[in-house]
């Protein structure tokens, strides 16, 4: 039997280039090996988002598409609302008295997440909200709800997964071996540098490509890409791995056309520009599948719909069950 | 159409005089003027006895006894176990965005009750868990989710009722008016001395008389009461209000015998010892139809199991239609 797999992505926007080599590749080879659950994180996306719900609304949608769109296969892959899944709040609430409120502060992602939102939660988080310091409880609850037994995380998640599995261990040890311990997927998790050269690709730092950018809006981004900075003239020799456009071409260009850009950038042979424009052309290709899958549900949002319907049966049924034997665990089955 | 009024009791112990006269008396008024939900605060509960869910669990049975047993009428009023209702965990991460943590530690109620309870959270609290903190919380989510417009609480639990009515009023203004804003019950709060003198009765301070006692108890208990510390001998003369037997005697003997009491007292022709033996007597017969009402009640546990399922069952349609309003303004009702 396949082991159970569980992540989950916050509808607060259109999925970039980061997000694809970052999280969407190991996605595409795990939903042939794992019994794949893909949360649509609409509760979670309100604890910063709670201001905008309109947002949330907007791209639980959206973020189904782009999903849909680079390849993860409905058939393989369990698809679900969270907010339609009441037991997740239930979990949230009765794993809420097996964590002390400051090691939910020491948490090291909880404390980099609210440092980057000042403005929401104040300069040193002293605004910080109840539902957001939560934010490790309720991804317990998430991944226990379908006893997910791997998640993929990147390294800054981390300590999300170390405090869940505390969490587990805390209530097996109270209540008798009732959850899954869930452990990391080894996988790669390649983080994609920002057209700026940012070691971070993000919506907020302004450096993103997004699956859904148009022919137009590509080439803009792209031409503005920060190119190596020694190379003034046109005719100069250039460090490729000082370019961000060689970085690119490295993602998105087959291997022996690569080689040429390489050697001809090193050669001081080839232009910055047309060397751009060979890159958005070879973005574009490579979109071309993506696109065409997304004009499909697009122009077809009742199956986007029903996949989302059916998915979130499917995990109301899982989730359920789990909340049945924590009850029972917890002597609350009367 | 009569109001509504919501109050919880939390499953873990049996109901005392303390809980009688200072809320029980107003239940009793309160079931013919209001639409009244009685909710046994099993979740609640667990926060500060998550380690012993046995406890729980037995006094969800024992506490609807005695509420029954008072005279609680189950065709006036909708019990049911809050564990039951996963609209009200939904509610608590809602409304968990809605306030900020620090607020959280400024609520006196919260204050005290963590002071009171070093074994649990530390000396200083340092070890108060996610879910006591979010004790106001989940209680704000208690009251809206059945659209409590009034709840009855004492001076003390006012706080956590500030608490709930910010909450309304934050959710209202983000999303637009939904919630009920509640209000407190305007009714006598009587707050019952403990046999000890203590201003307060209470199970942890080992000076309460409850209603489930046996008379050999009560004898006991109240052969053990404090009274006049200036009265040494049999026929000295005493000052009734500085003896505890009197004011119980205020509290379960008749006017006319009360006068009596309190003359002899005062004249030194009364032995301190028989008059307690009239007090109890009198507490004895004042228990009498509370006794014959919970051994019905004990010797029909489908009845009590009824009750509560059909409260339950009622209280779960209202908390679906609020939630449903409630996910309607929060634009996640896909």
């Amino acid at each position: 039997m396949k082991k159970r797999v569980l992540t989950g992505l916050r509808p607060t926007g259109n999925l970039h280039f980061g997000h694809y080599f970052g999280a969407g590749v190991n996605y595409l080879k795990m939903q042939d090996e794992y019994d794949f659950y893909l949360e649509i994180a609409d509760v979670q996306a309100l604890t910063d988002n709670f201001n905008n719900p309109e947002k949330v609304y907007e791209n639980v949608f959206e973020l189904t598409c782009d999903l849909l769109s680079i390849g993860i296969d409905p058939s393989k892959v369990c698809f679900f609302i969270q907010s339609k899944i009441p037991e997740i709040a239930e979990l949230t609430v009765f794993y809420s008295n097996l964590v002390t409120v400051s090691r939910l502060f020491r948490n090291p992602t909880v404390k980099s997440e609210v440092s980057q939102k000042k403005e929401l939660f104040g300069n040193n988080g002293e605004s910080i909200t109840y539902g957001f310091l939560g934010y490790p409880v309720s991804q317990a609850a998430d991944i226990t709800a379908f006893s997910g037994e791997y998640v993929p995380v990147g390294d800054d998640q981390l300590p999300l997964l170390e405090q869940c599995r505390e969490i587990v261990k805390k209530f097996n040890s109270i209540y008798g071996e009732t959850l899954v311990l869930p452990q990391q997927v080894l996988s790669k998790n390649t983080r994609i540098k920002g057209l700026d050269g940012n070691e971070k690709m993000g919506k907020s730092l302004g450096n993103a490509l997004f699956l859904t950018d148009s022919d137009e809006v590509i080439s803009k981004k792209v031409m503005s890409a920060v190119t190596d900075p020694d190379k003034i003239h046109k005719d100069d020799k250039a460090n490729p791995d000082k370019c961000m456009v060689y970085y690119y071409h490295k993602l998105f260009t087959p291997k022996d056309e690569l080689d040429v850009v390489c050697r001809e950038c090193k050669a001081g042979c080839r232009g910055c520009v047309s060397c751009k424009k060979e890159l958005i052309s070879n973005i574009i290709k490579f979109l071309e599948p993506i696109r065409e899958r997304r004009k499909y549900y697009e122009d077809n949002p009742n199956e986007v719909r029903k996949i989302l319907d059916e998915g979130t049966k499917k995990a109301q049924e899982t989730a359920k069950e789990t909340l049945k034997n924590v009850k029972k665990a917890m002597k609350i089955d009367y």
